[in-house]
């Protein structure tokens, strides 16, 4: 999304994250016969956090624009056929261009956009991250298996949601603090990156659990974080017994614990 | 090449293409000891000409600067272990920075860059596209084994250069011009774009052919083509027929023949 706007010499201005009532105020301020693109995240990467999409897009089209979504977390994992957040709350119709994912949930690589065919043949005329890239290969072929097998089985997204309900309830009750508890992202708040690498290095080394440490810039600094994703195969021992590594390690680096991680901190964090 | 460059934020300067006497004329310009690097291509992906790598290595190390060379066009098709044409020349010891691909001639997606762990590392830390790209999938795992076969195994690559070379003396015979005839890259040269899209439409629709027409901006106004590839897997007799059939479609849209297409005619046309 980035590099798009970048590259598109478009002008372009930031509403604060998921903060419907500035969205409002920004496309006010344009005028309304002028085309124009609002982009967000149905669940954020970093954060797991779910956008209110139903208030956004009724905005977006009370203004006159065009709603584009990245859905790369949620396909294939949210009910009820995979398709995303906006199928499961009922606006996929108010969405003008989508975007998915065949890596993540679908297990393979690559990806697609859904919209009018105007706009998918700009896309494909002038997007050079399209243009340059090849065909996709015939072992990547499973993605269409993925994506069928994923549309009416259930199974492994009622799976998913258990082990990520299981690995947030054990860190609520032993004080380990999240940065959101909204989805299957787990984000596990450290706020310092080296307490944060540490704490990946000793999980991986005396516990042979890898995990990704995220730091600036991926994120704000002080919200330095694990960014955990159960997976539906994960059995529930393999759960329990990550969320206790993390406990004694947590213990052995003197980390602070919480009572809960609230949206209010997370917020008064972001805003460091 | 083209977006890091723009991130990087660095001044830039571009020299003719393959024109050795240029790069040298623009190094001279800049203060030895200021950090440079000098980005080219292996063989030119729409041409398919190769670069003239010993002098330009011999250039860019003479004004102490790097060699980033992409080498999406060469690997697994050039002896002798599929490494590239700076392994075939003798002069991977002077490539900083080599960049590869898994598509293409290894037959599946993603890719690599080789170089000092300093320079990976940084690349790790701040390449945007790798960052925000998933690992790779069990699937594309093929990989692997698609280089340890080519890496030894030289029987493709003679059959791509016999397909090759077939094709390109049959468009020789036919005056079917050819923008450059050095590489298993076969370009077509058909000079407008309403022509090129239709040749390409014909010998899908009539004869079952998918080749892809290759319009501005991916290439100069005027030196419009079909970008042919031939692959190791064509029959001689599959060679035979599409050439056959470029060359019936050819007088069908009573398109201009020639005797050779020279180098100087191909510089003539990409500087109008």
């Amino acid at each position: 999304m980035i590099i798009g706007m970048q590259q598109s010499g478009a002008e372009k201005h930031v509403f604060g994250h998921n903060y419907v009532d500035h969205l409002d105020f920004l496309l006010r301020s344009v005028n309304r016969d002028r085309p124009k693109v609002v982009a967000f995240e149905s669940i954020k990467s970093m954060d797991g956090d779910r956008a209110p999409m139903v208030e956004l897009c009724s905005v977006v089209k009370k203004h006159n624009a065009l709603v584009y979504v990245d859905e790369a977390h949620t396909v294939a994992m949210y009910e009820p056929e995979g398709a995303g957040l906006a199928a499961q709350l009922g606006v996929a119709d108010q969405v003008d261009i989508l975007m998915g994912t065949f890596a993540k949930g679908y297990g393979t690589a690559g990806g697609y956009i859904v919209g009018a065919d105007a706009v998918l043949d700009a896309i494909r005329s002038f997007a050079p991250a399209f243009i340059f890239t090849l065909a996709m290969p015939p072992s990547l072929a499973a993605a269409l298996t993925s994506v069928r097998h994923l549309r009416h089985c259930n199974e492994e997204r009622r799976q998913l949601n258990a082990r990520a309900a299981q690995l947030r309830a054990r860190f609520h009750q032993a004080g380990i603090p999240m940065v959101c508890d909204q989805s299957h992202i787990v984000p596990v708040l450290v706020g310092d990156p080296h307490h944060c690498k540490q704490l990946a290095d000793t999980l991986l080394i005396e516990h042979a659990m890898y995990v990704q440490p995220i730091n600036f810039p991926s994120v704000a600094r002080g919200t330095e974080r694990l960014r955990v994703n159960p997976s539906p195969v994960h059995h529930p021992d393999e759960v329990g017994r990550f969320a206790d590594a993390v406990d004694l390690v947590w213990t052995q680096l003197g980390l602070p614990r919480t009572r809960h991680s609230t949206v209010a901190e997370r917020t008064l964090l972001e805003t460091r």
